[in-house]
């Protein structure tokens, strides 16, 4: 039992560091789409697009998780994405 | 330009579903750590075993997100696993 608790954990562990490789690339391309939208002077926030991924990934839920606490847990993600370009516009601006 | 967004946010898209594909590998497997520790009689929530997933994934950020935001991200993912967990206890006290 303990042994096979352990192979669990280990198999956690991996899915961990590849949630943390998913979530990096994804923030990287965030921030690239934040330097396109602000050279075109575009708004970073965009309520429409966000709805439509949300909606994408509800259709493909298949649990465990309910789609309430996926929905929720997107939303934490898109809200440090947009931090993530806000930071960047900051850093652009003190140049 | 349009075009670059364009296909960023397909990027996006996909990064989505694979991220919503892992979180609910997870899911399954938290479940099955859950449903062995319920037979064993062990506390599921391990603060510890907490802490040290915490540290491996930080070990292992290279941004852009900082390790304060990615901490986040995962503890929100912890809770909903938890709250799995908690769930599926219900449930098999009901039957």
């Amino acid at each position: 039992m303990a042994g096979e608790l352990e192979t669990l954990r280990k198999q956690l562990d991996e899915i961990n560091l590849r949630l943390l490789e998913l979530i990096s690339e994804r923030g990287r391309i965030v921030q690239e789409i934040g330097r396109i939208k602000g050279k075109q002077g575009v708004q970073k926030y965009d309520p429409i697009r966000e709805r439509e991924m949300l909606e994408r990934i509800k259709a493909q839920n298949r649990g465990p998780f309910s789609d309430a606490t996926i929905v929720h847990l997107f939303k934490e993600l898109f809200k440090a994405s947009l931090e993530l370009q806000e930071d960047d516009t900051r850093k652009a601006l003190l140049v």
